[in-house]
């Protein structure tokens, strides 16, 4: 019984941390602009209502720290910054999209209920 | 500009919708216990650490209303409740088997890192 149980958290594990990895403010916006091709936080702070440039730099760094996303500083006046996507990050938006089919299930779902 | 704009935030809107629906605490373990097998609420209560009954009660009534989950009550003494998947929910799991598999390679990526 004690091994089911243990198969069953290490099952648990990666998923819980993807979930973490990914539930931050504002981070699944961010992946999925960047994936559309705006590669630089000043075109997302006008993209993305209500997030504060504070706010959206604090979670571009976690980004990139998770290896989902990778930064290029140009040395340029007035400097400038790029975020790509990783390859890790390219397999993540693979995820996303499914996800988000599913929320689109979801979504009919809810509104044949009501 | 504005109809991208307005098409970027119609493709986040499902996914944002899934991920606020699946990211209560404790409902991923929930819902992966029960495609594991596991119907009954105190079956759950044993295999999750730190869940007490209340806030169990609370997200399986919530994953009930989201149509992820479906409730069964038998009329017994002393009363039996079982539940199991939906269709709907049973898409879920798919797209969480995807989502694990992602983690593993965030949870490989962050142990090389360190």
């Amino acid at each position: 019984m004690k091994s089911k149980v243990q198969a069953i958290s290490e099952k648990i594990c990666p998923l819980e941390f993807a979930v973490n990895t990914i539930s931050g403010k504002w981070k699944i916006p961010i992946i999925w602009r960047i994936n559309e091709g705006e590669k630089r936080p000043s075109e997302m702070l006008r993209g993305i209502v209500k997030v504060d440039r504070r706010v959206l730099n604090q979670q571009l760094k976690e980004l990139e720290e998770d290896g989902i996303l990778s930064k290029k500083s140009f040395n340029e006046l007035p400097p400038r910054v790029e975020y790509t996507l990783t390859p890790l990050g390219e397999k993540l938006v693979e995820v996303l999209w499914k996800l988000n089919a599913w929320g689109e299930l979801l979504l009919q779902e809810k509104s044949g209920f009501k």
